[in-house]
């Protein structure tokens, strides 16, 4: 399969790549970083319809880019409040509209939400993101879309980050370990599901 | 109390006014065509500091007023696709950050969301919304916010609102009895509770 990878410079990213490249598939790689042929920005939809254009067909997208930040209900501009929404939450909506018609038939688009193991102050937006992603891949199990699966992973943290934070790696799961659920979700049958990775599989 | 009730004019609106009114409490009564004074529109956050500024301090707001429409997600414009993102999402959102300062010590802020019986073609996006707004309102209860409590009420489908659309009213729920659930959020102990009210409660 011909595979768009947007974020791939990460810590998911790069692992999702590793694995797809693995298991035979050819990857396009695009990130706010990359050379300019495959550079992108999902909080810019300009940006992404012009990476489309210049990949051509494709038979699968995942998208792994995602800002978001941690700012309490009552501080802040709302600008900074709703910080993720473009980068995350619209931002993969707009990526998705874009990226049905370029599908091959039977295409698939792997999200990226995510979740807090517990609730946490300065989470309300955050919880809106990811709540409202996963409403929305499930809600797309309906209709026809050419038969396009669109389905999302929530990644929980990530015990290379944790890693990088000075903090305990084993709270997390390793990034190759997340990869693969984005590699059930490209090559596997889900329609509208959200694949949770983690220890327990509820976070 | 003395509540501010926004989309007063509208088919739940009433109701939530004539329950409060009832119950002994002062309502000021906004909405997009209210006369000036209290004349707001929520997608436009500008109009909804502006109201607040009039109003006073209040002891609650309720917000009944939302928009949306089906879209199919491989139709549209982008614009027209992500109907309901100012007036139902970003708007009560806004409308949470711009009330909470205006609030007494311990007071109350309740939305409204909503929800489709079963998956709906062209919902995705209201999917999106509802299941947003919901995880929002559930993750403000981690908040200090000077001990102001907000939750949401899931209305489903109103009877009135089915009458008029000439389908069989006994699907949905009586504003009046939607109305109640409005008065639970304001006048009881609930933080961070989506109510939601239906035949089956889980609508």
């Amino acid at each position: 399969m011909r595979i768009l990878v947007i974020g791939a410079g990460g810590t998911i990213g790069r692992a999702v790549v590793a694995e797809l490249t693995g298991a035979g598939h050819e990857v396009v790689r695009a990130s706010r970083s990359a050379p300019p042929e495959t550079r992108v920005d999902i909080a810019d939809p300009d940006s992404v319809a012009a990476l489309l254009d210049r990949v051509g067909e494709l038979d699968a997208v995942v998208c792994c880019a995602a800002s978001g930040a941690l700012v309490r209900l009552d501080e802040g501009e709302d600008a900074e409040y709703l910080t993720g929404l473009d980068g995350k939450l619209l931002g993969q909506v707009r990526l998705v509209r874009r990226a049905l018609p370029r599908l091959r038939d039977g295409g698939s688009i792997t999200l990226t939400s995510g979740a807090f193991a517990e609730p946490t102050p300065g989470g309300s937006f955050a919880a809106l993101v990811n709540a409202g992603l996963e409403a929305f891949v499930a809600a797309t199990a309906v209709e026809p879309l050419r038969g396009a699966r669109i389905n999302a992973v929530s990644p929980g943290w990530v015990s290379e980050t944790l890693e990088a934070l000075g903090m305990d790696p084993s709270a997390g799961t390793p990034a190759r370990e997340v990869a693969r659920a984005y590699l059930t979700a490209v090559t596997g049958g889900d329609r509208g599901r959200v694949l949770r990775v983690g220890p327990d599989g509820t976070r």
